[in-house]
C-alpha cells in the first residue's frame, strides 16, 4: 500500500518506495502538487530532465464512492510555466488505486530519439522499448497495447503532438469503453511525457483487488448517502440525458457563449450543436446518448457519437470541445466537429486549447470563420508537424504571437473555456486567478450564476464575485484531491452539510482519520497555497493574474459588458493567510 | 528646449509639452526607462494601445562630444515582457537633440490596417498618411522618404517584420551614409512601432541649429580631453582598421565563440569570416573598411561591404551579425552573410535574434548547419510572412518552442550574443541578470577578460565575476544615458579617473550642473533600479535571471566548462540597495 513508483528515463531505472509518512492519505491534486513542490525546481525547463510528471489517483479513487474515478496528472507546465494539475477520467485512476499505487513519478529524459512504454502491475513496474509505437495516434497505440496485454486495457498514452513536445499535447486515458477518448488535456502534460521519451503507461489487471478500508461498514453507509445525494439531483438528471453539450443552450441564453474568438456571447448556430441536437442525432443513429466514461460513475454524462452508418466516430464528445471548435470558430456542423474531436483525441491535443488556437488563426485570416474543412486541414498540419501545425499545436498564445493578433483569450498562456469572462464575471475571476491559468474546472462559476444551483450569483454584477470564485476554487481543489468528478459539485452545493459530511465519513472510514468538513476545505486551501508558492518561485506573479486587455475594453454583445473586477480585488482572491496548523 | 513630442495613434493627435521639471537634463536610456516607468502600465499588452514607444537622444547627443551619437528607443518589449532600451547609432540622435527634442512618445494604436508617417521639424510634428509605404523594406522606404524630403535624410523606419508585429522586428535608423543599416534591433521595438501603425519617423533638417551649452568654453576643453582619450587607444585603432569583425579571432582564440547553436566555443571557419578577412576583401573590392556610421563618431568602426563588381551590398556589417548568422549557423561565406545582413536590415530584423533563431531551426533539422542558401530561404519566409517565417521572425525562443528544441540560448526570451557564457563567465552573469534579457551591450565582459583592457578578469574563474558584471552594467547604463557609444568603455576603463572627469565636465558644461563621477555612476545605478522595479511589476522575477539549463550541464568544447555561478550570487548582482538621495 501507498506504493510510489519512480521511473527515471535518463538511466532507465524503475524503483519503488513508500510514500513519505507525512503524505500518507493524500491523493489526487493534493499529492501531485505537493510532490512537485518538493521535488521539481520551480525554474527548471518544463521539457528538461529536472521536471517530473507525477500521476496520482484521488483519495477516494478505487473505492465504491460514486464518481471517484478521477486521476491527477501534474508537472511544471510547458504552456503556463507554472505548476499544473490536469485532471482526467476513464478507467486509470481506480485501477492505479487498486494496484496500491499512490503516486507514479516520471523523471529524467531519455536520449533524443528513444521511446519507451512503462508497464505497471501488482508485482512491479518495467520499462520496455517502445520504438514500434513511435508516431502512432492514440487510437492505434491503444489497439496495439490491447493486443499486447491481457484483460481490460487501462493505459495512458500520448499521440504525435506529445512526441513533438507541443504545448497543447494531452495525455490520453482509456475510457471504460476502451477508447483513448478521455484526456488530461490542459497545460501540455503530453509534451512533458513526450520529452521524457515515454509513449505509454499500461496498468495491469488488478484481478479483484480492492482499496483497503479501515472501516468497511462505515464506508458503505457513507457511500450510500453520497451516492443517493449525487443521483437525486436535477443537474445529474440533465447530464445523464443530454450530457455536457446541454450546457450550450444555457450559456448562449445568458449571452456568455464565446463565438468567433470571443467576439460575441451568442452564436446563431447554437441549436445545431447544443445538447438536444447531440442527443437526438446520436439516438437516431443508434449511438450512445449516455454512458459511464469513468470508473465508478453514476452520472453517466458521456456519450458515443456515430456517423450516418452508425459507426463509432468518437466518445466523450463534450460541451467544451464542441464549443471551442464549434461556436468559437463559427462552425455549426456536428459531424465535422465529431471528426475534429476524433482527430484531437488521436493526435493527443487539448481540445479547448486547440479550438481556441484555430479561432485565433481564423481571426488572423489563416482560414475563415465557419470553415470546417479549413479547421480539419489545420489539424492535419498539426499531425504532420508542419510549421503552421507547430504554431497551432503550441497553443492559442503562440498563434497570437506568430500572427500578430491582439485578441488572444488566454491567462498564463492557457486558453479559456466556453464561458466568456465578461458575461459570467465569476468565471473571469477564476480564469485570472487560478494557479492553473484560465481553467473552467478550477472554478466553475456557471453553477450558481447560470444553472440555478444553491444561491443565485448574478453573472453581470461585480459584487460578491471574488468571494464566490474563491469558494469555488477551494472546492475544486478539494474535489481534485479526493478524485471526485467536478459534476458532484452541483448536488453538493445544494446539500452542503449532508454532502460534506458524507465525504468526510468516507475519507475517515477509508483512512481511519477523524477529519471534519472544515478539514476538507482546508485541504483544498492547502493545495492552492502550495501551488501559488511554486508558481511564485517559477516566476509567476500577480501580473500573471490578469485577463487580456480586450476583455477590459471591448464590450461583449449582446449585453455590451466588459470585465470590471478591479485588479486589487483579483489580488485578494487566493490570499487565505497561512495554513491552519493541524 | 526640452521639447517632448507626444503622438497618439488612436486619435491621430500630435502635441508638444515641456519635459517635467524633475526630468530635465536626463537623456537616453535614463529618460526612456523613466518615462516608461511613469507612463506604461507594467502588465499591459506590449502590442496594445497602453504600451508606449519612447525615443530619446542621449544627454550629450548633438554636442561635439566624441561618439555621442547614440539614440535610445524604449518600450515594454514584446519579446522579453519587460522594459527595453534598444540602442542605435546613425544620424538620428544628434538630429533629434538639435531639434531641441528631449523625448518623442508614441502611444495608442491606429485602427487595424492604417499606416502613418510622422514628420518632425523645428516647427512642429505632423502625422501624414503612410499607406504608400506599406510592405516596403527599409531600403525602399528610405529611398522614397529621401525624395519626399529636403537635405540629408534622417529617419527611423520599420520593414515588413515590424508591420507583422514580429518579436524580432527592429527599428532602422539612417546611417550617416544614408542607408537604413543601423538598427535598434533588440527586443522587438519594430513590432511596437508596427502595432501603433507607424511606418517611419522623419527628422527634418536642423539648418545649423546646435544644442545649447551653459558654458561653451568649458565644454570645448572637456570635449578635447575626451576626444583625445578615445582617439588614442589601442582598441580604437583596431576598430578603425578592422571594425567589429575583428572580435571573432579573439573570442574564438579563448574558446568562447558560439558555434552551431552554442555547441562549441571554436569555429573551424573563423578565419574566413574574421576581421582581417572582412578588411582584406572590402579593400580589394574597393569598399569602405572604415567610416563613421554615427554622428560625431571618431572611432569609425563601421564599414561598407561591396560585391565582386564593387557594388554596395550592406553597411555596418558587424561582428554580431556575422557571428550569429555565420559561426552560429556553421556558415563561413562572407558574401552570403553580407546578403543576409542586407536582407535583415531591409526586412527590419534583429540580426542576432534572427541568426540564433535560424541556428535553433537548424538544430531542429529545418535546414542543415552550414547551409547558407537555406538560411537565405528562411529569411525569405520571414519576409513573406509564411508560417515558418512567422516562427523564425518571432525569435529564438519561439523557434525552440515550435520545434521542441531544448538547447535554446535565451534569457528572458531574448537571444544571446556572440560570447558563450560558459567561456566568459562574466558575460553569462550579464546575460542572466540584465533587465534587458541576454544582451552583450548591457554588460560587455570580454573587455577585461579577453581584450586586455584594465585589470585582467580570468574568463573561466568564477571569482569576482559578479562584481565585474555589476560594474559593467552600471557603466553601460550610464553610457546609454549619456548617448555615448559603448566602444568608449575601453579607453574609459584604461583612463578611468581622467575619462569620468571629462564626461562629468562635459555634462556640467552643457547643463550648468556640478555632477561628480560618482553622480554619473549613480545615474547608471538608478537606471537599473528603475528598470528592475518595472520588470518586477511586469511579472519578471529572479526566476527569469537564469541561464537555460544546458549551459549548466553541457560542457563547452574546447575547455569543457559549464556555467558555474551559483543562483544566489546571480540574485545579488543588481541589488544596490536604495538610491542615494541627492
Amino acid at each position: 500500500m501507498a506504493r510510489v513508483i519512480r521511473v527515471d528515463l535518463t538511466d532507465l531505472r524503475v524503483s519503488e518506495e513508500a510514500l513519505p509518512e507525512d503524505l500518507r492519505g493524500l491523493g489526487g491534486r493534493a499529492l501531485t502538487s505537493e510532490l512537485i513542490a518538493r521535488e521539481v525546481p520551480p525554474a527548471c525547463d518544463p521539457l528538461g530532465p529536472r521536471n517530473k510528471l507525477v500521476i496520482a489517483p484521488g483519495i477516494l479513487s478505487g473505492t465504491a464512492a460514486a464518481n471517484s474515478g478521477r486521476l491527477s496528472v501534474g508537472a511544471k507546465s510547458p504552456l503556463t510555466g507554472g505548476i499544473k494539475e490536469s485532471n482526467v477520467g476513464g478507467n486509470v485512476s481506480a485501477r492505479l488505486a487498486r494496484l496500491g499505487v499512490s503516486a507514479l513519478i516520471v523523471e529524467g529524459t531519455a536520449p533524443v530519439g528513444a521511446m519507451h512504454v512503462l508497464w505497471v502491475s501488482r508485482d512491479g513496474a518495467e520499462l520496455r522499448p517502445g520504438e514500434e509505437y513511435r508516431g502512432l495516434g492514440n487510437y492505434d497505440v491503444v489497439e496495439r497495447l490491447r493486443k499486447a496485454s491481457s484483460g481490460t486495457l487501462s493505459c495512458l498514452s500520448i499521440g504525435p503532438a506529445g512526441e513533438m513536445f507541443m504545448s497543447s499535447a494531452s495525455i490520453a486515458a482509456t475510457s471504460t469503453n476502451g477508447y483513448p477518448s478521455r484526456h488530461a488535456g490542459r497545460g501540455g502534460m503530453g509534451a512533458v511525457m513526450g520529452a521524457k521519451g515515454l509513449k505509454a503507461i499500461v496498468f495491469g489487471d488488478v484481478q479483484g483487488a480492492t482499496v483497503a478500508l479501515v472501516d468497511k461498514d462505515a464506508f458503505r453507509n457513507a457511500a450510500k448517502i453520497w451516492s443517493d445525494l449525487v443521483d437525486d439531483h436535477v443537474i445529474t438528471e440533465a447530464l445523464r440525458e443530454f450530457g455536457t453539450p446541454n450546457t450550450a443552450g444555457a450559456i448562449d441564453a445568458v449571452g456568455a457563449y464565446p463565438t468567433r474568438n470571443f467576439s460575441s456571447g451568442k452564436f446563431e448556430g447554437v441549436e445545431k450543436i447544443y445538447g438536444q441536437t447531440v442527443h437526438d442525432v446520436i439516438k437516431e443513429r443508434g449511438g450512445k446518448i449516455s454512458h459511464a466514461g469513468c470508473s465508478g460513475c453514476i452520472i453517466r454524462c458521456s456519450n458515443e457519437w456515430v456517423d450516418e452508418r452508425g459507426d463509432y466516430v468518437t466518445s466523450a464528445f463534450e460541451y467544451e470541445t464542441i464549443w471551442a471548435n464549434g461556436a468559437n470558430c463559427g462552425i455549426d456542423d456536428l459531424d465535422a466537429l465529431a471528426r475534429i474531436d476524433r482527430m484531437l483525441d488521436d493526435c493527443g491535443l487539448d481540445s479547448m486549447e486547440t479550438g481556441c488556437a484555430i479561432a485565433v488563426a481564423m481571426e488572423a485570416g489563416v482560414r475563415e470563420f465557419g470553415d470546417a474543412s479549413g479547421a480539419i486541414e489545420l489539424l492535419e498540419e498539426v499531425r504532420n508537424g508542419t510549421p503552421l501545425g507547430r504554431i497551432i499545436g503550441n497553443g492559442t498564445a503562440m498563434v497570437g504571437r506568430a500572427f500578430g493578433v491582439r485578441r488572444v483569450p488566454v491567462v498564463k498562456n492557457q486558453a479559456m473555456a466556453g464561458y466568456d469572462p465578461r458575461g459570467i464575471l465569476g468565471q473571469g475571476v477564476g480564469y485570472a486567478t487560478s494557479p492553473m491559468g484560465a481553467d473552467h474546472t478550477a472554478c466553475f462559476a456557471p453553477a450558481q450564476s447560470v444553472f440555478g444551483v444553491s444561491e443565485y450569483v448574478d453573472p453581470l454584477k461585480p459584487d460578491g464575485q471574488v468571494e464566490y470564485a474563491r469558494a469555488l476554487q477551494v472546492d475544486a481543489a478539494m474535489l481534485d484531491a479526493l478524485g471526485l468528478c467536478q459534476f458532484v459539485a452541483f448536488p453538493l452545493a445544494d446539500n452542503r452539510v449532508e454532502g460534506m459530511s458524507a465525504i468526510a465519513d468516507m475519507v475517515n472510514a477509508k483512512l481511519g482519520t477523524s477529519l471534519t468538513s472544515d478539514d476538507l476545505a482546508e485541504l483544498g486551501r492547502n493545495v492552492l497555497r502550495t501551488e501559488i508558492v511554486f508558481n511564485r518561485a517559477a516566476g509567476l506573479t500577480q501580473a500573471s493574474n490578469r485577463l487580456p486587455e480586450f476583455f477590459l475594453t471591448e464590450k461583449l454583445p449582446p449585453h455590451k459588458v466588459v470585465f470590471s473586477i478591479p485588479e486589487e480585488e483579483l489580488d485578494a482572491v487566493l490570499d487565505f493567510g497561512p495554513a491552519k496548523s493541524t
